[in-house]
């Protein structure tokens, strides 16, 4: 990826000459980034993004040709642009490593330093772990669906830009995928890629044979043949048994077809048919053609004769649900390290912010199973000997009491006063992680459709400071207010 | 944008390798871009994207790394390794310029040169022009709903990736957006850049008022507050219209309010009546809050009193389709400069493509409202002075006589024998353009819901062509069918 300094609003610059005019220069702040809601209405989110947010915040520099341009638009002081020519990010970040399994209102990662590099960081952060996140979890699921059968990610042609293909197959790859087709990504991140032959290859041969007998002669032990151009049980699968065979026959494995279009149930079962009376039982049947994990789900459930799955559009975009929302929210201001809780309130319940400088705890029982999070403020302990009774944000009454429990920190340094602190690890490494993590949920948190809510509640501590600070907003609008004839109702 | 000579499908390599092995080196080719369905069950599509197809193949080039990483996959041969080592295009392309309105079937883009060399840029083509087509289509929906109020695009940190954020952008401005708040895309592509504060500058301040003050302070004269962190009506607006007068009285000129929840129709009237009220009848309201095409409508149709508009989320992920179904398919193919036109057959009609070299013309009226496509062979000529019939190509007995009409062909050429020979224009002149073109068609073809569908029918010439090659292959698979037992039904 190239230098993404200026990926920002223009709006984080103008805060930033405002807070230099006022004298807010060392002024600090904490700033939490999290999404509300999950996706798919599915049961979870695999964090990921932060070796991107990493190499950012390590690469941060303005150029002059930026600074240059940033003077043309009239509106930055000689002190300002000064002040961007040296910028370098100098505060701490705490993350959630990638590939563990999150939640809503959870900080995915934690900001915190002078409110000039904290607030500039904003916009690039949020871009580069929404889309990851959303794309890994995506991925998740279609690999849930596949249910063991490797699937391929395809999806660099509709992808929303190179980026996106890039960064797509990459979360692809974390939320279990096996391959992509993306050659930039394979050499970029040392994902496995795949690929073998288009409808072109076969239209560019005078008959379909001729152009398997092409391809079996070029890629004798990885040839597998696209069997959908005419006809796939007319014409495909009959002349890939013939060169399958041919293969065999030279000493060479033929490693089978792909199905690109049609009903895939009774193709795949047909054609699996066909290959085993022509001995030709170790092939395998690939599919693709807008597949998705409700599509992978149903046609498995009808017993389709389908090994392995490749999924373009549905997975790159992530089709049904485009975007995650993830949001970066201020959670405490102050000065020279002491720092004062702050949240934002709004008409809509779910959009009011939790204050304070907080962590997250993940409680597991004893066999290992996630039971329950805890947000809570950083500075709070919970003893893995003594029973804790913790409830529900909202419907307080809904109180459950955790025995016997072992707990974890997921929020890790990630900075520390600006230096790096954590290792990147390798990609593969982060797959196999969260295959071990998504292991430590019931499968029901899992499930692809109306899957069992997880718990995550806030402390008892980080509650108790939340409705303090409510309660004196509330008291603050009340006694600001104007006398006007509004309807108290719409703009309470 | 980096190098993108690597942003490709592995499968293109492998059948690039594939034509060389089985001595097609020479071989030519002719392949379109083109998409199958109008996205948002919408009238039209604006295509986007050309400059950066033209930049990715003047800079293509594969660097010893890329060559290094393909060999390590050891699929390819030295020779091939070789050939890649020089590669260059050398064919001819010929494309609709950017802004053009577009619609199913037509070729957005012509590519004709040796196969291997044709085959290998599908996928980057499509990645650069799906996205932009896309999101500038967008674009133009949400700026035809605000009807003339200004439209801000806003959607980076939901963006797919970086790139998604600043080709995005770009995209937007041409389907009519005003300005982004991305720094990046503004300096890259020269597109107005806006943008003021966020909350968190609001919560960084002991009162509303104080933050208000800083900011005017900090710009005087591009002012507009962010009133919605408490409470628009008892807190925002009168906190807002204080330092509105006292900016007024300083001489400047009080920009006015940006309201980013809430009920935008009752907030925006409530509001205006207070700003009239005292006396600042010339500060704006702009509204945000995951704003679309939709909303604006209903929300203007209910009177809203909002003036310009920023749209985020659903613009930059075209949250509600997410992908536009562009393909790369054979055309024809041949050698020496001698194509055979070609086809693929396919068990869905709308997949069956169109065989040949082939060039769009857009008939016009005399008042200069478009009429109809046509898609046809590229010798064909439609003298401007002979009534003509055109015909539906699937309800062929659906008949039109087109007389005293102007014609226009929507491609222009673009690389002759891999050298540039089109200027690019401006991005300021694409969105020109696109504006201007849109004035020729009707309103019906704009509407955004249920709009008329606009007449692409495939000349007669074109039609017999494409008869004849169905008529073949199917004679070809009859002739060499299998006897099998399967049911005919499915696979035909």
């Amino acid at each position: 990826m190239e230098n993404l300094t200026m990926l920002t609003d223009l709006y984080q610059l103008t805060m930033m000459q405002g807070y230099l005019v006022n004298g807010c220069r060392d002024k600090e702040a904490v700033f939490d980034v999290f999404f509300r809601e999950l996706p798919f209405a599915g049961g979870y989110v695999l964090a990921a993004g932060l070796e991107q947010v990493v190499d950012y915040i390590e690469n941060f520099s303005f150029s002059e040709e930026d600074l240059a341009y940033l003077e043309s638009l009239n509106l930055f002081t000689e002190d300002f642009i000064e002040e961007l020519r040296t910028f370098r990010f100098t505060g701490d970040i705490d993350a959630i490593p990638e590939g563990t399994p999150v939640f809503p209102f959870e900080p995915l990662i934690r900001v915190k330093g002078r409110i000039m590099e904290t607030q500039l960081l904003e916009t690039a952060i949020l871009n580069l772990v929404n889309f990851q996140s959303l794309i890994a979890t995506k991925a998740s699921r279609v690999v849930t669906a596949a249910h063991g059968g490797p699937v391929m990610e395809f999806g660099l042609r509709r992808a929303q830009g190179p980026d996106a293909g890039v960064l797509g197959a990459r979360a692809s790859f974390i939320g279990g995928c096996q391959s992509t087709s993306n050659v930039l990504a394979g050499r970029r991140y040392g994902i496995p890629v795949s690929g073998t032959q288009a409808h072109s290859w076969i239209q560019c041969f005078p008959t379909e044979l001729e152009a398997f007998r092409a391809y079996a002669r070029t890629f004798p032990d990885t040839c597998l043949l696209l069997v959908d151009t005419y006809s796939v049980i007319s014409s495909g699968v009959p002349n890939a048994i013939k060169v399958g065979l041919e293969l065999e026959a030279e000493g060479h494995h033929f490693q089978g077809i792909r199905i690109d279009s049609g009903d895939l149930t009774y193709l795949s079962k047909a054609a699996r048919h066909m290959l085993d009376d022509a001995g030709l039982k170790s092939a395998i049947i690939v599919a693709s053609n807008d597949l998705d994990e409700e599509t992978i789900f149903a046609v498995k459930a009808q017993g389709a004769a389908i090994d392995a799955w490749g999924v373009g559009t549905s997975l790159i975009t992530s089709k049904d649900s485009p975007s995650l929302g993830g949001v970066y929210k201020l959670a405490a201001e102050g000065e020279h390290g002491v720092f004062h809780p702050r949240l934002k309130v709004s008409e809509n319940i779910s959009k009011i912010t939790n204050p304070g400088i907080k962590k997250v705890v993940r409680f597991y029982d004893r066999a290992g199973k996630a039971m329950a999070d805890l947000i809570a403020l950083e500075d709070e302990v919970f003893e893995e000997g003594k029973p804790l009774t913790i409830f529900d944000p909202v419907q307080t009454w809904k109180r459950k009491t955790l025995i016997n429990f072992r707990t974890r920190e997921l929020l890790v340094p990630v900075f520390r006063s600006g230096k790096r602190v954590y290792d990147l690890p390798k990609l593969n490494e982060i797959q196999a992680y969260a295959k071990t993590e998504l292991t430590t949920f019931w499968d029901e948190v899992k499930r692809l459709n109306h899957p069992h809510k997880y718990t995550v509640d806030l402390s008892s501590k980080l509650f108790d400071l939340k409705q303090q600070l409510l309660l004196k907003i509330h008291h603050d609008i009340i006694a600001n207010i104007q006398k006007q004839e509004v309807d108290p109702d719409v703009d309470r």
